[in-house]
């Protein structure tokens, strides 16, 4: 026997018909003898609805009480969930994020998650093996009010619940079978992954791969609770996401990720003093503008001493990035500010990479077999990225997934 | 400064816009230096979507979850005015059944209401008379789950807060500007009754007027809250709710309702001995079928003694009532049994009766001078009912209304 929670995103469950798909399988658990809890998003489209109409109330909304509003989704799913699992003869009872409670700090739309109560969870589990519903995204604060965790927020609370019942796993089911090597749309001998480690999801999710929130991985990675996506609708055993000691055999690479939302800023012929760097980034910073890659580099110019500095932010940004770049040019007299959209980031990713130096080196050599000039390069312990013409975005891509041995046999 | 609370309906809350000017009707009470408490529905159309979604997930739904699900409705509402009176610069927050806590008993989809807990609310009157919406129609349990109040509960919700809250008044918004003499579509002449008394609101109500749920009027009586009717699209004072000795000048008769939903089941030739009508009228009871005017008579048939009886049902329950009858006539040897749907009640209301006994008379001789056969006749202390041939309803509620001196001037 086992303790299982699964999670239901809100395509899953966007249909009375879609419930009861979700119904089966958690049925499918609970004959194997598992204890189960299930967090479920709110219908597809629902919660979209529920903003649209807090929007129109006008622009300075409370976010305490659209909290109250949007929750009331999950609130819809959990209580037709519950039905549906009674009428197959499962029982079952849906949990509030109050009822639990489901504890979080006092901060609205985007609350941390601080304290889960399973006890009485645990207690039916024992007398009954009552499958508890709960719904994802949302808690109760301090004070009593309605709190929700931020878009995507269900995966959190999924994760937050198994941790709290020391689940034996947390499935999470979506529209996708599992994590794969990389995007099958851009390369079809794609392999799904059936072991990754915590570090490596991380770096996928933050890459693009949109399987998971980064968020929720991270938190399954500090409670060490393994994680496993697989498909609502297509039997499979998915991809399990855990720590690196569990994963056997590792493979040197193992997935190549990309990402189409960047753009670069280039500021030439900045002066080279103390201090410049912090207030450049601090600006961009103050305007909540995420800055990923920085090169500098000394002016090949002539004169006072000055550095050339690239950064790249994502291509919403860039507008407000740019025109702040244009005020520092003024008062730091920058010689000039560019922008390039055109550019792409590639990323090589794997803790194999920890104890084996010769990735760089094949990722280099693929990309200048082909010709492709690498603008921006930044790493980490396991991964590798570039920064790329967006024209080469395919062609980068396919070649690196056969250097690093990830396709799928023809 | 009053203590004011204002409850607003489904169609009142329907839409953005219309939230927007129930917005207004609250900053108006606001402004003139009231303490506000507001209680509303789902919008229109919500409850009914959530029903048939709980109905789709199997035949046998748990009410605990049915309330779980329905109660959203308002959740939306509440957190959608908060916002919009903030945004017209007024202090206003939601609450839900479990935040006040509006406590109910331990049952679902139809609970009582056993405590009402303002002291948060009434903290915020004195400390910046910030506005409190209420989420009508819902509760909590002893168990810590929500329950509602079943279907117009959210009038019921708002005459127990204003009970709470030792309220000066509860206004309820509606789409009718008040309470008439009779129904202004078929008597053209039919006047608003500025004041009426709690127990002729209860017989209105009882006979067919919708504009209160019966269960809100004998709160509002228990508690002596005085109720007040209005229309939230058009200016005006309504109708007040009251007892009688608010009531200055009394008329003999208040109003003339009548009921089309009506059926008589005639069992001729029933054996006369102890323990018959309890049988019967056991046998409806058990089968929840409600039974309105009784009459019965001696039969004038020869051999054993025997009696008619007649009463009547609502027309849904006749074809149940007429089955359980035929099988009473085999087992109580019951001459015959017939049906007519072709029959409707007219009654008289006004508390000015218990003083005067000529209404009766009057009532009896209009109908009379119009050939119209009264078949059966119910009174109570405040009411006169009759049943006749549904072909004359429109004569005689004008006629009974023009003889009780009802009529508007023309």
């Amino acid at each position: 026997m086992a303790r299982i929670v699964m999670k239901f995103g809100g395509t899953s469950v966007g249909s009375i018909e879609r419930i009861q798909n979700v119904a089966q399988l958690v049925k499918g658990e609970v004959d194997q003898g598992h204890e189960v809890a299930v967090c479920v998003s709110a219908m597809s489209g629902e919660t979209n609805r529920l903003v649209e109409l807090c929007r129109q109330t006008g622009p300075l909304f409370d976010l305490r009480e659209y909290d109250t509003v949007v929750a009331t989704g999950e609130q819809v799913t959990v209580g037709l969930l519950a039905m549906t699992l009674q009428s197959m003869g499962v029982d079952a009872r849906s949990w509030l994020g109050w009822q639990l409670p489901f504890r979080t700090e006092d901060v609205h739309a985007n609350a941390r998650i601080e304290k889960v109560d399973t006890a009485e969870i645990e207690r039916r589990f024992q007398e009954s093996r009552e499958v508890a519903v709960m719904a994802g995204f949302q808690g109760v604060s301090p004070r009593n009010r309605i709190t929700t965790l931020g878009r995507g927020g269900s995966d959190t609370s999924a994760v937050a619940l198994a941790a709290a019942l020391r689940a034996d796993r947390c499935d999470i089911y979506t529209d996708v079978d599992g994590v794969y090597t990389t995007d099958p749309r851009m390369v079809p001998r794609a392999k799904k992954i059936p072991f990754i480690s915590y570090d490596e999801m991380l770096e996928m999710a933050s890459l693009g791969a949109k399987v998971l929130q980064t968020r929720s991985v991270s938190l399954a990675k500090r409670h060490n609770v393994r994680l496993r996506v697989l498909s609502s609708l297509e039997p499979g055993e998915g991809s399990l996401i855990c720590s690196e000691e569990e994963i056997v055999e590792q493979d040197l690479v193992s997935g190549i990720a990309f990402s189409k939302d960047e753009a670069k800023i280039t500021l030439l012929g900045v002066p080279d003093k103390p201090g410049t760097s912090a207030l450049i980034f601090g600006r961009l910073g103050d305007a909540s503008i995420n800055v990923d890659m920085i090169v500098q580099s000394r002016s090949s110019g002539d004169g006072e001493p000055a550095t050339d500095m690239s950064f790249t932010v994502s291509r919403a940004d860039l507008a407000r990035a740019v025109a702040l770049m244009e005020e520092i040019k003024k008062e730091l007299d920058v010689a000039e500010v560019s922008f390039d959209e055109s550019v792409v980031k590639v990323s090589a990713i794997g803790v194999g990479m920890r104890t084996n130096s010769g990735v760089a080196r094949r990722m280099f050599e693929t990309l200048a077999g082909l010709n492709i000039n690498i603008q921006t390069i930044t790493t980490s312990e396991i991964k590798i990225s570039v920064l790329i013409d967006e024209k080469f975005i395919e062609l980068a891509v396919r070649a690196l997934h056969s250097a690093f041995e990830l396709d799928a046999a023809a």
